[in-house]
């Protein structure tokens, strides 16, 4: 019950920041709505559908959907109250992230892939929803190019899951302290203006 | 019989606009084809592939395929003669859209979706093709942006259909009249220039 | 076990062009490893999802993965001599896909798909990385625009080996020659310059 909220909680946060890029790029009802929900759902559903779980429960289930809707059309209605608090929406995605990569690292384990696999599964639905909003926004995917640490603790987080499961700890006993760590991680990247490093600029 | 012929005249006025696109961004014979091909077939596939009808009927049925390869063939070969009836083609887009948005959420429910789902895919079926189609051509997908009236009608009518079959209703009962409201809604908006609506713009 | 070597040096060869588009594009080490991954193993991953060889054994399987990350770190710390070498690259890419194509339509066939869709499975596996590659770079995927013969012979070699199948020859007899056709096809057309045909330009 816990679980299934903060989920809904992290699709929440990430159906907003889809919805806000959209009102930026000028998008009308639909294109706010559909980078929401898209945002929200889009990495879960990439993941439920590489492993075979199809229909995507994130898809199927109306509260998911539910929830990515009504945060696009928060999005529609108060994106100027929205934008002025960007520094928090920023927070809550912190928290989005944490959730998703650990959760996703879970749901892979369960359905049997391999180590290596699920913690890179766990790092998809993380950063797979806003890799495809920028996708549809036409720019570059941000975690690929914002030099902001974002997926290495995506990933980090979801290797520390599935190294205690393969352990045999129990899934929240986890779970909640890997998503803590990767939480305050990103925190603090933000805070700190933590970049991951780039290649020697070619030429 | 009927409904196949109509399912592939969708997928070729699909693949007309997508081969058409290719032209104008003077992409190769292989951009041209490609390009009519994830357009008319796309949307279908991406259906199926949630739905886990795999390999999906629309690229496994020659049918289909044979149909979205001559689309782009003609577009090709005669896109001056096409550009000059551009109009026309909006008429026919119509039809396409009409048909498969409410074909879409047909094969959805048969698959044990639930309303809200299944009208989602019905939707994702008629503008899915389309929005692949602009992500290669590099360009944010024309239904999120353009304020015209696409993506309100496609979901309106899969809705209709959905609900018209949880009532128990006969598939061709519900389909063709959702159908044609759609159809009829959709040169409306082309004809009276209907918009949807945007949000208010950013400062 | 010669065929997965070789197969591992296709991922490996497109693994090392996504890198350096990441690097070119001044993404950061998170981009030069994800386009590298996707690069390596994405044409595969959208065949085996497509036709419902989930999860995708090129995403579950180690050595895929080690060799795509492999090649993505070697782009990272190395792109300066690796640009000297473009052309060393290009012949690499040359044999990726041909081996890419052949060994495509090879598992499309036993996975019962029919001829026509063998053969543009076949033709996906071999282009679909680099689509992706250049989707997420944010330009129009070069297959479609550069008017270079590409998925041309990846197309006519996948087809060579759905054809062989078809008349009852075992797979290695027909997929070799077939892959080397190809590669021969695709050498002689940067060399020699070939192109393939592009529609009138519009207007």
């Amino acid at each position: 019950m816990v679980l299934i909220v903060l989920d809904l909680a992290g699709v929440a946060v990430f159906a907003v920041s889809g919805g806000l890029l959209a009102v930026r790029r000028q998008l009308d009802v639909v294109g706010v709505l559909v980078l929401a929900v898209v945002t929200g759902l889009g990495g879960g559903v990439i993941r439920d559908v590489l492993i075979g779980d199809v229909p995507p429960p994130g898809f199927a289930d109306w509260r998911y959907l539910l929830t990515a809707v009504t945060a696009g059309v928060v999005a529609f209605w108060f994106h100027p109250a929205l934008e002025r608090t960007i520094r928090m929406v920023n927070v809550f995605d912190a928290f989005g992230m944490g959730l998703f990569a650990t959760a996703g690292a879970i749901k892979a384990v369960e359905h049997g892939l391999g180590p290596v696999p699920a913690a890179l599964l766990g790092m998809v639905t993380a950063v797979g929803g806003g890799m495809i909003r920028d996708v549809l926004a036409d720019r570059v995917p941000q975690v690929l190019v914002s030099n902001e640490l974002y997926a290495i603790p995506a990933l980090t987080g979801a290797a520390l899951v599935v190294l205690g499961l393969e352990l045999g700890l129990p899934a929240v006993a986890v779970a909640v302290p890997a998503a803590l760590a990767v939480i305050v991680w990103r925190l603090l990247a933000i805070w700190r203006g933590w970049t991951a490093p780039s290649p020697r600029s070619p030429r």
